[in-house]
């Protein structure tokens, strides 16, 4: 199960058809052709795809005025769809937390059907877990996803669609991966030991500016004992060390069993910056929480990346440089 | 005490020189040309300046390491002055928090310390009010409001000045500004009426991404019946909508009197705006809250600034388009 850049299992996928339902309740989608490409290689891989009628609805920046996107969500979750995967992520969701019916979503949870995206589909999937406690699923959105240009000699990435299609089977059993060799600590001690955190660890997190701009409000998750894993796209590391700061400071850290850095790309240092750069906010980090802080989870704005069951009950365990989240078969 | 674009009182500031401290708590100094003039008008207006031993420090992006700049601050608050000065703003002051004596600086200030700037300071002025309940001055910085380049046309600003000299004689009462025009809002309703907040709210705010950083830490000041202010710099609008969705979905908005709005700047609008812009997010607050929203406040990332206590008592008028945060004496 473990790979160098991440992976799921080597399950053999032969399953029906299943019925994916792609919907906008975030960002209004402006390339239309990654949406019709990644619409046509989900039904090449057998499936039956159902887009909303507001999946291309546009009004302003957001895929459709506030009522529009929680009519989306809603239809999504009465659509009886195996899967309810976003086209893309952007912004807008925070903003109808309070109109989602969580009640009417867990329940269509319940009953089987999956919802898939990351960004700023963390609010809705941290905003469901506070109110519900139900499992969604931190993985791909169509656009960046499933979309990606063969002219530009995009594929879809394996890893990525591993995972996809071990969840459409069910047979999606845990996520490994190869950690970055890195040094000691400033302050002498190794960075990491091998560790086990047992099955009963609730897995949470995804974006951290999203994540972070939910604590206060009740749509952020009071988690004991849980495995937060985090990424960011655009972020300064001084941003992401003042929003790591507030959970240090709000004493949701301290709270966790293990912290997991997934992917921060797409952010510039500057001449300032003289030195300080992503791995000094996460030595930091590291002399600032007793738990282990983990790194290179391929998760975040980058192709390769894996499935990850928000809200779901999972073990961890590291051995070397040989990390796995498992959360075992039924989901 | 009104002006189109700011003002402070028409005192006569004769008063005898002022100890003025300046230190550096946050980022490190890198135009010290600017630094050395700041502090050279500072004299030539007849104040006694004293400057830090780290005020120049520099690691990695900070004026100095934590323990650098955490007695930076302590040398400030036992140093007698009438003001402490920040240099600069930047990044730094949220991970220092825990180890800030916040009894003595509170007991500087009783003494007459009286503890000025912005931005990242922010954290402080928050810190100090939701700790001890001090009251500390939201206004300029050295660099950027006294060091400004006289080769380049840049003249110290004569608002700014005037409210900084009216903190220096202890003749500050208050703070008027006119408020830009602005239409009904998207229901129709007119933007603002006539309204008045009698003595006794708790004036507070400032940079809103450093604000909201704070909460759900013990750093953020738990207000009722406040008035609350905001500015930003290089946020664009979406991000400053979601920060403003973070403090109404926490209950934070709903317990104010009046949310008056500063200067918001430096941000790009693309061109998947498409309408969204800055007055978009006020306009959405309106119809968010049922407090008064104000706009055009004199204060933020621009040379035209007032000062303002953070955590004093203040009452607040609008007439037609005159606003006016009114203090009275005894600072």
């Amino acid at each position: 199960m473990h790979a160098a850049d991440g992976s799921c299992c080597g399950h053999d996928h032969s399953h029906g058809p299943k019925h994916i339902y792609i919907y906008s309740p975030s960002g209004a989608v402006r390339d239309k052709a990654a949406f019709r490409r990644g619409v046509q290689r989900l039904q090449a891989l057998g499936h039956d795809v159902e887009v909303d009628p507001d999946a291309l609805s546009s009004q302003q920046r957001f895929a459709g005025d506030d009522a529009t996107r929680l009519a989306a969500i809603h239809r999504a979750a009465a659509s009886g769809a195996d899967v309810a995967l976003i086209s893309r992520g952007g912004y807008g969701l925070t903003r109808i937390l309070p109109g989602i019916k969580y009640k009417a979503v867990a329940k269509a949870i319940a009953k089987g059907t999956q919802f898939v995206g990351l960004s700023d589909f963390t609010a809705f999937q941290l905003a469901m877990l506070a109110q519900t406690g139900a499992t969604t699923w931190a993985g791909p959105a169509l656009n960046a996803d499933f979309g990606v240009d063969a002219k530009d000699g995009g594929e879809v990435d394996d890893i990525m669609l591993d995972c996809f299609e071990d969840l459409l089977s069910g047979q999606g059993e845990g996520a490994g991966w190869q950690m970055p060799r890195i040094g000691e600590l400033p302050n002498g001690k190794p960075q990491l030991k091998d560790f086990y955190v047992p099955g009963g660890a609730t897995l949470w997190g995804g974006n951290l500016a999203v994540l972070v701009s939910l604590l206060g409000t009740p749509y952020f998750p009071q988690i004991e004992g849980g495995i937060l894993f985090l990424e960011d796209v655009g972020e300064h590391p001084y941003r992401i060390e003042r929003m790591l700061t507030q959970l240090l400071l709000s004493g949701v850290l301290a709270r966790q069993k293990a912290i997991v850095f997934g992917q921060f790309t797409e952010f510039k240092l500057g001449s300032h910056d003289k030195g300080f750069k992503l791995q000094t906010v996460i030595d930091w980090l590291r002399m600032q929480v007793r738990c282990p802080v983990l790194q290179g989870l391929p998760f975040g704005h980058v192709p390769t990346k894996v499935l990850l069951p928000v809200g779901a009950q999972v073990s961890l365990s590291v051995e070397g440089r040989d990390a796995l989240i498992y959360w075992g078969h039924g989901h």
